[in-house]
């Protein structure tokens, strides 16, 4: 038996049923489904959060996972439920969100293929309340695709998916740019959006990164290489560059939090200078 | 193969190792288990709270779904185990659990056909600890039943469960009446033990809704209709009219807590006045 | 079809996308496997914390289980990574770990039949990041074995895995022990490190135990055998003494942490004295 993947994506906390709900209402659907949490524990609200978080998750997945995504402050409005599915070449990954933007960082990319505004009320949980589309809409949309509906019965495409501005690092003078902290890990780890491709050369090039209390020089390979206490520079797992500390609260020690200014400056090698 | 779903429900909370190990009892003897969380975050002890999640929860399950119960400030004096059975139009689902109260919302209903003491000991994990009944007896139970036991080998009927009280809305003069928050969610709503179809005449009926610091006149149908800070009612997903705020937390505007008193006042109909 | 279990316990948190890239890196390798938390919260970097969570929950799962550890501070340093089985008696446990102490309580007993260091980069996923081995080393080892690569493939035996010293009661007196807490549970329990079946003396031998701000002298056999507010020993579900208090917290009575030190005296009885 087929076992398809079903990830869940909310901010719907732990503690409360509305994630319990959604899943007995899939499996009601699909039994066969596999659900996968990939966090309740987004920020009330917090569709920036939520969108990163997905663009760092989903191609782990298995070819095919449909992802659920059900951070929602629009629910009873009319922004529109949404389905996006990757190119076969990305793995054919499906999304199933509101249309409020928590899908931008995929939406532009050469991965995606086709975006379809969900109105297919047949495959709805009926009547659907106006507070709760994670289980009137969007978990059972999920089922039914993880039951073999194609995505094109579910509605057409469109173009004008809703895009959020996510910052991205800006020059701010011949060597020197701004950045932010995308997340802060629970290790205290601050995810700069620093693409780590983009910025190998600081692995030679002498640098200055400013983060709160704390001026950064070094770029590490490995925790296990910096002392204790020292804050540096990684390539984290997710494709950016994080300010860390080994065994120790990067968040701490700087005083930063989401959203925190940094300031790159990149210096001039000593052994050219003059 | 068929994969019996079992959802689980406890307030063992998600630090501790108890989940886990329920969960391995479960699969040593039902290896066909889909295992689901609805929460573990119950207040420790909190019977009643365990009994309104549920209530709020489990319909929305597959027919047939067992659904293990463990929140048990008795374990280990003489309070029963009990198993419960839907009817068949009621989906025909199963509950283990302490008889402490915790089916109270369900068992004078018209969905519950049966409760069983349970007492065959033959199915328990042996030796049965004094602390831990959620491994020894409540999760082997409920794989037993997953794996296709028979409810009527597990124990006798009883006319006699434990029932709580929940407060229901009282008549507190001609045109008012007290209630009182059930729950209130991450998002800060505040579930009333209003039922939202005894209730449906405030869409038309002026009223005011003491809660904590606010006065509520305004029963929206939907968030997105009303401006931020302003607290409204609306029908809440699960049955019952709720206290909330668009994109904020009516918990904290309200000052209110879970139990704490609301008055409800029905106003003359401004056109009919005089 | 068969689906082999695979356990998770990491210190990654509930908030992070750390476990559910994890749980979709297994997926895409054994899409069969059943992925069963234990638990996300041990505190950051607290391998004793997990060796001792380890400890209490892996017998209770069924034959052949797959158990992840990924408590790992040494990510990125010449720390092995180890993979040990138990013998067919003890059920053929595999545990997939970080070689850093976090299997101790396991390396030395009778169950343990053979540790190796996981050697084969082939079953890794590449490239292996210097911060993230859950994903790209234990996630993907723990899912090859789940899909039936036999141990003896991922690398050589070797006899000096990393144990740690774990505290056991001291005599400190002909008749004074001390002991320490192993940890707290949700409910306020303190673990102690007197296992039950060494002590079981204390059922009828007087006794003094002293624990923060309070002297124990009952052994009970149930909590509700014990009044509200009374601190009382009893025997743990997982074979360690406890303290505790029937529906209260030993832990906010006695004003112990994790690590604090008990005093156990042992007294005359009194019908000997004189």
């Amino acid at each position: 038996m087929k076992r398809p993947v079903i990830s869940l994506l909310t901010d719907f906390g732990a503690s409360d049923h509305y994630v319990g709900v959604m899943k007995g209402v899939i499996l009601g659907i699909c039994p066969a489904a596999q659900l996968v949490d990939i966090s309740h524990e987004i920020e009330p609200y917090a569709i920036t959060e939520a969108a990163y978080t997905l663009a760092q998750t989903w191609q782990f997945f298995p070819d095919g996972t449909i992802h659920l995504v059900v951070v929602d402050p629009g629910v009873g409005s009319l922004r529109r439920p949404i389905l996006a599915t990757t190119t076969a070449e990305a793995g054919g990954h499906l999304f199933v969100a509101p249309d409020n933007g928590v899908l931008t960082l995929l939406l532009d990319t050469a991965v995606m293929r086709k975006v379809r505004e969900i109105t297919a009320a047949r495959y709805f949980r009926q009547p659907v309340s106006q507070t709760f589309h994670g289980r009137d809409i969007f978990a059972p949309v999920a089922a039914h695709l993880a039951s073999g509906v194609a995505p094109g019965r579910f509605g057409k495409g469109i173009e004008d998916a809703v895009r959020l501005n996510f910052a991205k690092p800006m020059a701010a003078g011949p060597d020197k740019w701004t950045g932010t902290i995308l997340k802060i890990d629970r290790f205290g780890n601050l995810i700069t959006n620093f693409r780590s491709e983009r910025w190998r050369r600081l692995a030679w090039q002498p640098f200055e990164l400013r983060a709160g209390r704390q001026n950064v020089s070094r770029l590490a390979t490995s925790y296990a290489e910096v002392m204790s206490e020292e804050v540096f520079l990684i390539q984290g797992s997710g494709g950016y560059l994080e300010v860390s500390v080994n065994k120790g609260s990067a968040a701490a020690l700087t005083g930063c939090e989401p959203g925190s200014q940094l300031e790159l400056i990149l210096r001039k090698k000593p052994g050219k200078s003059t």
